[in-house]
């Protein structure tokens, strides 16, 4: 019988650590650079990072109708852009080779100095080219959270929001892999209770704990994407900071939406996790009974994917704290949803475009996906470890998400997006 | 002396009509298809347009420090982002070829077939990759217009709006040139008195007359743009027609801003008019004194541009019906203002992003940009020259959006942008 990654039972040769991410069976693809300063798409094994460019040079992807260089690129798109079927292809492939039973590779090691790498000796890229960056606002603890804070408690929920997933453009020039430091923005905001705004640092630097989605080619502009088929068109994912100045989105956010307050920055982590690796973690979602949506956002089976999310805060010279643990079960709208819905109106979505979930926040306190939430607005401050205490992120702290999936057979992950909040630069103006 | 494009003494061997928008002064750039199948940069005199990479081979670009395939491309970003010194050069050299006393290029006939071609036998392209496209909201009329309909016609003005540049980001993958059809979209809708939505095509698809500027790499990531030398980012501009479908806005827009009213469709004119050919057409722009911007936003000098607007409306089978006619000097916010305020928390700006004006409303009734304020929300329909009446966009009717700059001296103009509305595709579920 063949091979397939999906396999609980499958066994690597290259040593993978109980509570890694990165089993035989998750397969991720990323983009880095060697410490031969060669860029290739490549995917990883426990600590491994394996050049796919290099395997392929050796041969091992023989038989597989792919043109020469399609793994010595700078970015997925183009391999995104050969459709679900070849994803497979190629997984399948990967898990055949690395196969513990597989002595090809595994016994030559002259290849196996080509094509394996430390992790730490690689330098990971953004793995996408991302023309068009969407976010939504699907959680509904978060949009609950957020309408009782800033608008009526009572009406928490905005009349179109559980008709429509909410969403809009971002910023793709300014998404920035994991490990790359951002700084402190400067903007307009209006104090509390004043009529004029000021203009300095933004003192309510937030992150937003996400998930998105790539996708490939799905449609031409004028086309729609059935919500039956939507899956199909979707890659992978990857765990996204949605960095965000609450202080400017405040006084800047109306009528257009949030603009300054968010494309300082975001941050993604470099392992686009397959569909297939997260199939096992298949679950469902919140019930949809009132309203129903539309027939276009109707759809069967399970839809949602049951992931587990962490955010720590580390204060520089400090350690780790954890400040909150969500899942992406909890979100309201689907991926599925979000894609049928971004294409209704004919909308292009092309090969390495980013869908954003919106702020995972759970039921309880200690799920909230923002500091916003979690301090609700400042009021309840957070005691990290070191005694420090925390309303909003600080100059020189480092936020970390993690994610992962366990059954009791396999554990998929997404490793970790981590980033910096350096200060601001001095404005001589 | 050298020849410079802008002088207004110059005159080509290449006839141009008196009311053309492409004298020898204009030097725009564009890319185009040619009859036989080359895709190339070129400009335009007249009614011709110019293969720029058959130029380059032909010697005439020698001396100046090109790669030789700069113009052998689909797109001007890699041109761009040589810088406005080389925009420069390259467009004084081109006014030399053509100057009407240099009999170089004129007297060889079998150069000329390879180098000229009559803008009809060309098919115009996108003119840029844009990476990100933003779009504005600076016109003070416009925005008063659209507080007084659907908001307080005695607080107008949202309190924001006179400290900033407002905007959002749009989406990139559905910005087509001039020439391509648009379909109707579906959305959801909120009917008026109903609390509950529908789903259907939109009623109420409107243009947004506007202009765009296109920019070269301004900055890296966490750096600012100051308004001094925001202008030397500007490659040049091109009209742009926002479509929107007003109905699918009104239900979707808040909190997050337009959506899928908006990403269905955008669209450009072909060639890009540099800032350079626009310079003798700087005037005042509105005062800005209650209240007074923020240091970053203030600016000396003029740097509004005369440019006259008009928009039209062609039934199908019927002629043309000018519905505005407008000017870009009205906008409250300058391009350089919109610039340095976009990258004042760190933005990074690319070659080849596109910002939007906004919707371009001039003080008097006919010189509103968008249907919705010319018939003020369908109130007031307009009447066609065939007796049909419109309030919004009927399906098959073309919109054709022109713009140019005169004076004593010169016209230099865009041309057009001119799209077909569709009718929407049947939906089957």
């Amino acid at each position: 019988m063949p091979i397939t990654a999906n396999d609980p039972a499958l066994k690597s040769w290259i040593e993978v650590s109980k509570d890694s991410d990165f089993p035989i069976q998750n397969i991720p693809f990323g983009v880095f650079l060697t410490n031969e300063d060669i860029v290739t798409i490549g995917t990883r094994i426990g600590d491994y990072a394996i050049d796919l460019s290099a395997l392929q040079q050796l041969g091992y992807f023989n038989g597989i109708d792919l043109h020469e260089e399609i793994f010595l690129q700078d970015t997925l798109n183009e391999f995104i852009s050969l459709g679900k079927g070849m994803w497979r292809v190629v997984r399948n492939r990967i898990a055949e080779i690395f196969d513990e039973n597989n002595t090809t590779l595994k016994d030559n090691e002259e290849q196996r100095k080509i094509v394996l790498f430390h992790i730490d000796e690689v330098e990971m890229q953004l793995p996408v080219f991302i023309g068009d960056y969407t976010d939504f606002y699907s959680s509904r603890e978060h949009a609950t959270n957020v309408g009782m804070m800033f608008r009526d408690p009572a009406n928490a929920l905005l009349p179109n929001w559980l008709h429509i997933p909410v969403g809009y453009h971002g910023r793709s020039s300014t998404i920035v892999p994991s490990g790359i430091a951002v700084k402190r923005p400067f903007g307009q905001t209006l104090p509390k209770g004043e009529t004029q705004p000021v203009f300095g640092e933004s003192k309510r630097v937030d992150f937003e704990l996400e998930t998105a989605f790539i996708t490939t080619d799905a449609n031409r502009m004028g086309e729609r994407i059935a919500i039956e088929n939507a899956e199909d068109h979707i890659f992978g994912m990857v765990l996204l900071n949605d960095w965000s100045a609450r202080d400017i989105q405040t006084w800047e956010y109306v009528p257009l939406g949030p603009f300054l307050a968010k494309n300082f920055a975001s941050s993604i982590s470099c392992w686009v996790v397959t569909m297939d690796a997260l199939e096992p973690f298949r679950c469902e979602s919140p019930k949809q009974d009132n309203p129903k949506p539309f027939p276009y956002l109707q759809q069967e089976g399970n839809h949602a994917f049951d992931i587990n999310l962490q955010v720590s805060i580390t204060p520089e010279n400090g350690t780790e704290n954890v400040v909150s643990n969500s899942n992406l079960k909890y979100m309201y709208w689907t991926m599925s949803q979000q894609l049928a819905h971004h294409a209704v109106n004919g909308c292009q979505i092309n090969a390495g475009d980013l869908l954003g979930s919106g702020t995972i926040s759970g039921p309880t306190k200690d799920s909230f996906g923002s500091m916003l939430e979690l301090t609700w607005a400042g009021q309840n401050p957070i005691e990290m470890n070191d005694g420090s205490k925390r309303t909003f992120i600080n100059d020189n702290d480092t936020v970390i998400m993690r994610g992962y999936c366990q059954n009791e057979n396999v554990r998929i992950g997404f490793g970790e997006v981590s980033s910096k909040l350096l200060p601001a630069i001095p404005f001589e103006k």
